[in-house]
Parts: structure tokens; C-alpha cells; sequence
């Protein structure tokens, strides 16, 4: 599969992936009028997210829906968590489910079959919430990543191992020096990149990946060096406050290694300054396109 | 929280809670026959959990909903869930949602409404999927717990965050000695303590709790004593080895500071030589006061 996210993103020349990071109250006026419920917070939410995904299907590989912003509408929330995946998909995008699963033996099997692989009932086979990939939490070690890792080799699926976080605190526990010297985040890098040892593709990247933050320019770049097959995900750009600058450390001598996330700077672009007068679906490919000429300037520039 | 949940066990002597990881594969036959898709698994586990909450809710305090189990079966099982974890509260069961839900500041606050607070619509509250308690992963700092603390706060609930988990490769990074001589999950149950330290109940624990897994009493042993004032939820006991010997050393010396969670060892009970000729529900309900027993015993004995 990440052979395939690779070729995606060369085809469009866009290390960029979409956080569908869908908050209703991200909505413009017209379209939270009236709504008053989970049901109809929903509806409104896939509307948006549909448009969006139009708007920006031609020049993005990837989107990435963060599921904790669908949990928090119940139910109906995971429905729209679900009709979301499936519109992006059928509109040729790649989809990462962010939703940092993490669990022991068989119950990490559950999350895997959940977003990864195929659930059986009485005998016919379904999937839940099907992705391409998925985000995981390694602190439980690797029985916990194991079950993703299968279905992974069944189905052509990658997942992306939360490494070194985007967030101010991850350092409390990420940056703690080992006896041995070396970090926990790098101690960690170390496991992800031995998880990927047997899905290594033909660009040099493996199907397991790494959550890097472009807020910490510094650690990427040792993590970049410490973890040659390992491709990132990298969140933080934008918002956060990571610049193209800060997160050219993660890509290789040939301008791979990496897809960069923005959420809130291409959702709510509608309400800056600089898109003003513009749709939100117009600002959110406006606001892509400045991304892609930001990325490729700092990476090949 | 805290406080009701420890005032539960001990009203029915019982530091109990089952944990209803319920695969549609463990339903008896009969409940099972007939059903091919996600809706029809998703009503026949509810129905089992029902009859199993009526089964033993006079002599268990609280139910675990491993959420894993649910999520495989897509939105359907969502809904499952959301039934289960209802049912089993107008019961008058407290209810953990085990989801070890982990991410960032805004995002980890949409998980903390979803699973402790409130979402807001159109001007109308709305709660996704309520329960007393949840399970969070700390690997990325404060700023992805504080959200939890807050919700916490303000709707008197609870979360344990995974310390040491039960699982054999858990000590892979958990164990990993860092540069001051600590491991890093005592660096994270000192993180734990912190968090907790503005929620302590009339009985010395705080709403923050811990998971400590019953397969590793040595570690138990020590967190115990490092974390004074944190309560352990613990996975680990029967199918994965943890006996009640090995889990004692989480209780303190008026045998309070521990819950210890029996998932398959009671969902599956009908299937034991030992319950032959029960019903799922009355195999369940003597499992259950077997487990009583056998917990009291090494605890007081």
C-alpha cells in the first residue's frame, strides 16, 4: 500500500493529505442552519466533507479523517465517519482512518479487522469502517501490533505508528533518555522500523509508517536518519505552527519519505483573511494548492 | 467517581467487573443461527449482554464495554455499544468504556465529550457515549490528557490511563529502563499521580486511575507503592493467566486500590467443563461469585 501512496502523490506532486478533521462547528452559517441534533449534525457534516473531497480530489493523494471528530456526534457520527471514507475512496483518494488504535492480542485483532480487515457472520464476510490506512499507538509493544501487521499483508494496508508526536507535551515521555542514550521516540522508531522489516516496497518504504510531528524539526530530522523505511506522517503544519521549513528534514535526497497533514487550514481556509469571498469548498482548494507550491518549494527548492 | 465506584465493590463485596468484550463468535449457538450481517450480530449481542447485565448486576459493581469488539461490526456495532453501555447503567452498574482513546489538545477533547461530556448542536446538549469511566493511552503527554481531567471535572467521572498492561510484550517499551533508573511505565504512573492529584476522594484514590495488568506482580507490586493514591483497573486475571495471588499486591491494607476485570472467563463460562448444563447467563452469574471468592480470599484471607 505504500507503494501506492507514493505513486499517488508523485502523480499529483502533492505530499499533501487532507485532515477531514470535521467539526460541525467548522461549517459555514448555511449549512448548520436549523440543525439541532446528532442526526442532522451528521447529514451536514458528509455534505460538507463530499464537497470538499470534489474540490479537491484532483490535486490531493490522501485524505486523512480523524474519527474522534465524528465519535463525539454518537452513532450517527460513525456514520458519517463511514459514508466519508467511502465517497473519498470512490473518488480514487487514499484514506487514513486517524483514530490511534491500540489494544492487546485479541482485542487489537478487533481494531484490525475493524479498519483493516474483514469481520465474518455467520459465515459471509464484511468490512466496518474499511481504510487504507490506519493510525496506531505502539506503547502496548508488539503483540499489540501484530493483529494490524496480518491483516495489513492480507488486504494491501499500511498503518502509521505514532512516533514522535505534533503536540507541545509529547516530550514528557517521548524525549525521556533511555539508560542506553537513545530516546523513547527513538527507541520506538527502532520498533517500527523492525514491524516494517517484511513489507519493504519498491521506493525503499515499508507499509508501517511513523507519526512525526513538523513541530519538532530537531527530532525528525534524527528519526529521518535513524529510520531509513520508514515513511511519516507528518502532522502539525499549519495551525500547530510547523513550517514547510521545519519538516523538509523528513523527505529523502529524492523528495520522498513523507505526507504532510493539514486539517483546519484547508477546512476553515473559507474563513481567513486571504481566501475571503471565496466558498469553502474554492478556499479549501485554494488553500491545497498553496500548500503543494509551500511543500515542493521547501523540499525541492 | 472514584468515591462510587469504591463505595460499589464494597457494598457488594465484590472488586469485580466484567468485562463485555462480546464477539458475536461467543454467543451460544441458538443466538447466533440465522444471522449474516452486522445489524442481526449487532441485536443478538445486545440481547446477550442484556440477559448477562440481568444475570449478575446484584453481585458485580461494574461491566467493562471493550469497545473493539463493537467496532468491528461497523456502525451496527456502534450502536451496540451505545445500547450495552445504557442498559447496563439503568441497571445501576457503573460502566467503563475501555477505548484507550489517545490524541491532542482539540482533538482529544472531541474524545473526552464523546466518551465523559457533552456535544453541543444547535444550541442543544447531547451526550455520544456516555460512561463512568474510560481508558486512555498517556504516550502523548499532558496536553492529551488535560481535556479528559477537564470533562472529568465537570461531569464527576473517571479514566484509567494504561500504565502496565497485561499483555507478554508489554515490558518492550513499558519496561525500558530510563537514564534516572526508573522503568518507563513507574515514569508514567508518576505522571498519573500528578494528573490525579487535584481529584482525591474521601478514600485516598483520585478520579485519574491506572491500569496495571494481573500477569505482572512485580511491577504491580511497585507501582502500588509508588502510586498511592491512584486505583488500578486490572485486566489479566483467568484466560490470561493472572491469578488471584499474583493480583493481590494492587490492593492496599484495608483491601481497597484495585478492580480486576474478567472478560472471557465470564462471557464464555457455559463453555467450562466446570458450568456444564448452565445457561450462558447462570454460567456467568456463578462465575462471577467464584471469581468473588476466589478475589476475596487472596485479598483478606
Amino acid at each position: 500500500m505504500i507503494d501506492k501512496l507514493i505513486e499517488k502523490i508523485e502523480q499529483k506532486q502533492n505530499p499533501t493529505v487532507v485532515g477531514l478533521d470535521t467539526s460541525f462547528d467548522y461549517l459555514p452559517d448555511e449549512m448548520r442552519e436549523g440543525v439541532n441534533n446528532f442526526a442532522g449534525a451528521a447529514d451536514a457534516i458528509v455534505a460538507f466533507n463530499k464537497k470538499l473531497v470534489d474540490a479537491v480530489a484532483d490535486i490531493v493523494p490522501a485524505v486523512k479523517v480523524q474519527i474522534a471528530y465524528y465519535e463525539m456526534y454518537g452513532v450517527e457520527g460513525m456514520r458519517a465517519f463511514y459514508d466519508t471514507c467511502r465517497y473519498a475512496e470512490s473518488k480514487g483518494l487514499i484514506v487514513m482512518a486517524d483514530a490511534k488504535r491500540n489494544d492487546i492480542g485479541a482485542t487489537a485483532e478487533c481494531y484490525a479487522k475493524a479498519y483493516l480487515g474483514e469481520t465474518v457472520v455467520g459465515g459471509k464476510t464484511y468490512t466496518a469502517f474499511d481504510s487504507h490506512f490506519l493510525t496506531v499507538n505502539g506503547y502496548l509493544g508488539s503483540d499489540g501490533i501484530k493483529p494490524f501487521l496480518g491483516w495489513m499483508q492480507k488486504r494491501d494496508k499500511g498503518i502509521f505508528v505514532l512516533v514522535k508526536t505534533s503536540n507541545k507535551s509529547s516530550g514528557e515521555l517521548q524525549d525521556m533518555k533511555l539508560e542506553n542514550g537513545k530516546t523513547v521516540y527513538e527507541y520506538m522508531g527502532a520498533l517500527v522500523e523492525e514491524w516494517g522489516k517484511d513489507s519493504i516496497g519498491k521506493y525503499g518504504y515499508s507499509d508501517v509508517g511513523a507519526v512525526v510531528g513538523a513541530t519538532h524539526p530537531v527530532q525528525a530530522e534524527i528519526l529521518r536518519r535513524e529510520m531509513p523505511h520508514t515513511f511519516f506522517l507528518i502532522p502539525g503544519y499549519g495551525a500547530q505552527g510547523g513550517t514547510a521549513d521545519d519538516l523538509k528534514v523528513c523527505f529523502d535526497k529524492n523528495g520522498r519519505g513523507g505526507i504532510v497533514n493539514s486539517s483546519r487550514g484547508i477546512l476553515c481556509a473559507y474563513r481567513q483573511e486571504k481566501y475571503k469571498g471565496l466558498s469553502f469548498d474554492e478556499a479549501a482548494r485554494k488553500a491545497c494548492e498553496d500548500m503543494k507550491a509551500d511543500l515542493n518549494r521547501a523540499i525541492f527548492g
